[in-house]
């Protein structure tokens, strides 16, 4: 699989180191240069320096092969700029993004891409460890 | 089950909403009274303006009664406080903090508080969309 990654903060570094390490095609794009230095030495893919807004640095990263593209900058306006321009201008299959606003989430959907929202994710795991604490608990 | 929440943003509102309407007794403390008037009019619980940090405040929230404390504020350091004085001087049997420094969950999880972050539930939740891609798109 190509995947193609925007924003080389906490989660798109994860997401490079995870997926590079699995064996998949991985290109990380970032403005800033010290964010792509924080990839570890083990990570296979290759970095880009650019910006995720601007279509002529997305076409250095070749993405209209990739096959997924994940938007991970801590911008909710640059995700779905990106998101978009990946799927309809690039005919990139999926596209992820991180949402930080729950609300947005609908438009990013009934545009095509798929959302993940942090807090809606940390919610939905703190609800299920206080109810496998109840069923412990036996209350 | 009796709930206390720190933190009444997005995070706290949904949990404090979610415990709500399971049926248990809920607490939200939040130190800005706006914050608090975002919860829902549905919310059945209470709600108490003060300081998470602030011991008087908690004593407040009748935290010696609780089952489980959570520490849903954005700042992580007062999640920490929170989340320890919950666990140790009103012997709570649970602490659930959100932690945004990946870096830090280990040392919550020493001092007996279970932690989430919204970053790694993002990661995780990410990695398994895009696995998914890959059995579907039977690459």
């Amino acid at each position: 699989m190509y995947v193609v990654i925007a924003g080389c903060g906490n989660l798109g570094r994860r997401l490079a180191e995870s997926l590079s390490s699995r064996g998949e095609e991985v290109v990380v794009l970032d403005s800033r240069p010290e964010a792509l230095e924080t990839l570890s030495p083990e990570f296979g893919g290759f970095r880009v320096e650019g910006d995720a807004a601007d279509t002529l640095t997305l076409s250095r990263t070749k993405l209209d092969r990739a096959d997924l593209a994940i938007a991970a900058t801590d911008d909710d306006n640059v995700n779905l700029f990106f998101s978009q321009v990946a799927r309809f201008l690039f005919s990139v299959p999926r596209a992820v993004a991180r949402v930080h606003d729950p609300a947005r989430e609908d438009v990013f959907r009934r545009l095509g891409v798929e959302t993940v929202c942090p807090t809606t994710a940390a919610a939905d795991l703190m609800l299920a460890m206080s109810s496998a604490g109840r069923r412990q608990a036996g209350l």
